[in-house]
C-alpha cells in the first residue's frame, strides 16, 4: 500500500479507500490509485513469473547436434538419470532436424527462456559468444559436454581425459611390440581430436618410436572418413603395423578398408579406437576401444547445473572423467617380418 | 457473487456490502460471506491452475522402458523431430534407471502431473488399466507406441504392420526358392510378436509350404535368446534353409550361431530380420530386414496428441504404419541338395 501511495502521489489511508471502495475520494485521485495499482501489480506478476519461471523450473536441457546416434543416447541415458534423481525432467533439442540439413534458425534459445528451465547441456557444440551472453543476461546456467571449440576458463564443461586415453591407447600398441603406429584423428581445430593426437606424439616420444610422414592421417569421426584415411596408410611405402583411430565410427570404415585389401586384422595390422559405442561389439572382430564415461559425463552435466542453480558452483570449471581402455579382438604383437 | 451469495446462503446485496467493507453487517454474516469467497475463489484458482497446466503446457512426454538403445534412439528422434514442429518441447522419461534394475517406483504419473503436460506418449508398454484411469482422471490425452500387450479399443495406438511385414518376410523367403523355413519370434504374449507369427503361417499356409515341427521358436528380442534359438533349430533332423527372426537384435545372436556352427550366410543358411535398426548394417554379412518406421511412428505419435489436446481427435484410434523389405546380404536362394 505504501508503494502504491508513493507511484500515485497520495496518502496511505487514501489508498485504503480506494480498495475499500468508499465514496468520499475524488474521482481523478481514484483513477490514480487504481492507475497505480494495476501497474505495479502488473509489474510484480511479470517479476514473479520471470523469476518463477527459472528458480521453479523442474526442467533441465539437452542441446545435442542430432539424435538418434548411439553417441547422443549415451548422453541422454545419463543425463536423464541425474535428472531423474534431482527430481527434475529432461527436455530433448536437437539442433539438426531428421533431414540433417542446417535449418536456418531452430531458435531453441528463445524456446526455453519463454518456457522456462534450471539450465542448458550442450553436447558436441562449438563454443559461441553469443550464446554465452544469451545464457549470462537471462541467468541461465550452462555446461558444454565435450565441446568441439575449448571455451573460456569461466564456462563449465565436461570431458573425457582425452589426452590420458590416447596415451594408453599407444602406449598399449607399444607394449605389443609395435613401432609402425599411425593415427586416424579429426579434422584440425575440433579439440578433443587435437588433445588425442597430443596424446599419440607423446607415446611416441617416450617410446623413442619414429613418427614417420604420413603417419598422421584426419578423418571427420564417420566411417568413409575412416576407410579413406585408413586406404591413404596402406598405401605409403611402409605402411604401419598399428593404427590408433579416434573413434568407432571411423574404426568400422577402417575395418571395411583392410578388409578390402584382403588383410587380416589383427595378424596384419593392429587397431585401437575410441569411445566404446555399442558399434564396437558388432564389428567383427570385436574392437579393442578407449571407453569414454559418456553416461557418467552427461550425469555429472546434470548434477553440476543442480549445484549451480543452487548457488553452490564447484571452483573448478573444466571436469574430465577417466577412460578406460577394452581389450578385446583388433589388437596383437605385429607379425615377424617375412 | 450471485455464486458467493449462494455459497454463504446471503443476498447478493449483502456480499456486495460485505466487500466494500461497510460496517453495516452482522458479524457472524460476514465471516460467512468471507469464508464463501475464500472457499470459492480457492476452489476457482485451482481448477484455473490445473486447466493451465495442461492447456498452457509447451511440452510432450516420452515414457520409454529404459535408454540408450538405437530402438529408443529412433524413437526420441522422431518424437522430438514432431515436437519441434509443432512449437513443443520433448521431455524423455525412462522406466528403468541405468542399472536395469526395475525401480521400486518412479513416480513418473505424479512428477508430470505436477509439471503439466500436453500430452503423454508410452513406448513398448504394457497397457495398464490403472494407468488409463490416471490419464482420463487427469484430462491427459495419451497415445501408445508398439503396445506389448494390446490396449482396449479406446486408447490411441501407433504401430508398424506387423502382420504385413512379417509376410513380406516370409514370401521374399518363398520366392527366392525356401521351403524349409523357421521363425524365431518374442516371448508369448508380446503383441507385435505375436502378430508376427500369424504373418508367417499365412505366407506358409498360401504357399503350401509346411510348417515342420519346432519351427516357431522363441527368443526375448535380445541377442542370447536369438543364438539359443538357432541353435535349437540347427539341433533339429530336418533344420530350416531359412529363418525370419523377428527383430536385429535377436538375429545379432542367430548369425553369432550359425558362425559357430561353420555354417555360412546365406549360402547355408537364409536370413531375415525385422526392425532396421542401425545394427542391421553392422553385421557381417549385412542383414536383410524389414524397415520398421520408427522415427515416424513416433512423430505420428506426437502430431496425434497435439490434435487431441486441440480437441480434433481422428476417429481411428489405432495407425499401423507400413514396413518395407531392405535387401541386402543374408538371403539367397537354397543350394541344390547334395
Amino acid at each position: 500500500m505504501a508503494e502504491v501511495a508513493r507511484y500515485a502521489g497520495v496518502s496511505v489511508p487514501t489508498v485504503s479507500k480506494v480498495l475499500n471502495g468508499r465514496e468520499d475520494v475524488a474521482a481523478e485521485t481514484r483513477h490514480h490509485v487504481e492507475a497505480a495499482l494495476r501497474t505495479l501489480g502488473y509489474q510484480r506478476r511479470e517479476r514473479l513469473r520471470s523469476t518463477e519461471r527459472q528458480t521453479a523450473a523442474r526442467t533441465v536441457d539437452l542441446v545435442v547436434h542430432h539424435l538418434g546416434s548411439t553417441w547422443t543416447a549415451a548422453i541422454i541415458e545419463g543425463a536423464e538419470e541425474a535428472a531423474h534423481e534431482a527430481g527434475l525432467h529432461l527436455v530433448v533439442n536437437a539442433m539438426l532436424g531428421r533431414t540433417r540439413h542446417q535449418r536456418a534458425e531452430r531458435g531453441w534459445l528463445e524456446r526455453i527462456s519463454a518456457r522456462g528451465t534450471l539450465g542448458v547441456i550442450t553436447a558436441l557444440a562449438h563454443f559461441s559468444a553469443s550464446q554465452d551472453a544469451w545464457f549470462r543476461q537471462n541467468n541461465v546456467p550452462y555446461v558444454m559436454i565435450d565441446p568441439i571449440t575449448p571455451p573460456p576458463h569461466e564456462t563449465y564443461s565436461v570431458a573425457a581425459t582425452n589426452w590420458e586415453g590416447a596415451r594408453t591407447a599407444v602406449d598399449y600398441l607399444l607394449s605389443l611390440g609395435h613401432r609402425r603406429i599411425a593415427i586416424i584423428a579429426g579434422k584440425r581445430g575440433r579439440h578433443c581430436s587435437d588433445v588425442r593426437i597430443e596424446g599419440y606424439r607423446s607415446a611416441m616420444r617416450s617410446a623413442r618410436a619414429r613418427m614417420l610422414s604420413g603417419y598422421i592421417r584426419r578423418g571427420d569421426f564417420h566411417p568413409p572418413g575412416g576407410e579413406r584415411a585408413m586406404h591413404e596408410l596402406l598405401d605409403l611405402a611402409t605402411p604401419p603395423t598399428a593404427v590408433f583411430v579416434c573413434s568407432d565410427f571411423m574404426a568400422l570404415g577402417a575395418v571395411r578398408a583392410i578388409r578390402e585389401r584382403g588383410l587380416r586384422i589383427p595378424e596384419d595390422i593392429s587397431i585401437v579406437s575410441f569411445d566404446d559405442l555399442p558399434e564396437a561389439r558388432w564389428t567383427v572382430p570385436e574392437l579393442t576401444t578407449v571407453q569414454q564415461p559418456l553416461v557418467e559425463m552427461a550425469a555429472h552435466a546434470v548434477r553440476l547445473l543442480v549445484r549451480i542453480s543452487r548457488g553452490e558452483p564447484p571452483a573448478s570449471r573444466r571436469t574430465e572423467l577417466s577412460t578406460t581402455l577394452i581389450e578385446r579382438a583388433t589388437a596383437a604383437p605385429p607379425q615377424p617380418a617375412p
